[in-house]
């Protein structure tokens, strides 16, 4: 089946410019099927929210992480987990993205979360943590296959550079069954 | 017993002015037994967590946040709920106080956490994601009593004066319990 035109935004939960979670969506735009486009939004310019300041408008880059949510075909997080649970920064981006409610930019998105970490955890709280809060949004979050990437360090180069053909495979299945659940439950972007 | 030197420092989890929880805060600045003082710290200028800035050292406001919960007897975390879960803004000034891990400086502090909600949940779910947050960093957060405020909407007025006799009543029984606990389990601040 032809994959021409699918997209899919990936979002990084971490600034850290060496961030595995960065290094693990370039690695899957890699692995994708012929005519799937996976493009990057990176958090940077996602101010604090403040409801005060988004009853006056949403700013700039809220205004347009907004319009990449609705023009993708499915989303794609990748993010550490810090302290157990999501990073203030993506919670954040996703507190913006919820608001206001009607028109929540998650919304019957389908969406899949993963994450790599330096230790043996993998993220696994904080990718649970982050399933909590899609319920509320109602997303298409994708149950199975799960990816958690531990021992990070081993696992890419110093550039960032996927240097491990296990997990290479893994990831490639992981894409393949992303793109298949969010033909499953999606719709056309913006529909 | 006098109470003499005690302090608590508020941390509101809303940057909206009208918050219901900065005004929470206020609330229980006015039960207080005597010679105990809450002060309150709003995140309004810590910046988004990056390890890379972190890296280079703490930006002020991150600096100003460390040395305040390092002075204060306890900590007192008044936030709303946002999508099932802990506000970003909130999230993320605990990912810049958690670092270095070493130095936390959460850890083996006392700790209260209150929410109040326009609705029904009084924040319910939100104080537990916080909760999962501070046994990683061994915070010392106080279990029993809760305080869930909702419909903080008919509990406040419109300048947020606290107006419902009940909660008072309620929020200086958590506020004595929070000192006892404080004593029961805290540390000379900065020992």
């Amino acid at each position: 089946m032809s994959e021409a035109g699918f997209s899919i935004l990936g979002i990084p939960g971490s600034l850290r410019a060496g961030s595995y979670n960065r290094a693990l969506l370039r690695a899957a735009g890699e692995v994708l099927p012929p005519g799937v486009i996976l493009d990057v939004f990176a958090l940077d310019d996602i101010p604090m929210y403040n409801a005060d300041v988004q009853a006056e408008g949403d700013p700039e880059p809220v205004s347009e992480l907004k319009r990449r949510l609705a023009e993708a075909d499915v989303v794609l997080i990748a993010t550490p987990e810090y302290n157990y649970s999501i990073p203030g920064v993506l919670k954040n981006a996703i507190d913006w993205a919820s608001r206001p409610p009607k028109i929540c930019a998650f919304r019957k998105k389908p969406v899949g979360i993963i994450g790599a970490s330096s230790g043996e955890s993998g993220t696994m709280r904080g990718q649970l943590a982050i399933r909590q809060v899609f319920v509320f949004l109602d997303a298409y979050v994708m149950a199975q296959p799960e990816l958690r990437v531990t021992n990070a360090g081993r696992r890419f180069d110093e550039k960032g550079v996927l240097i491990d053909e296990e997990l290479r495979g893994r990831l490639q299945g992981y894409m393949v069954a992303l793109i298949d659940w969010a033909h499953l439950v999606g719709r056309a972007p913006g529909a």
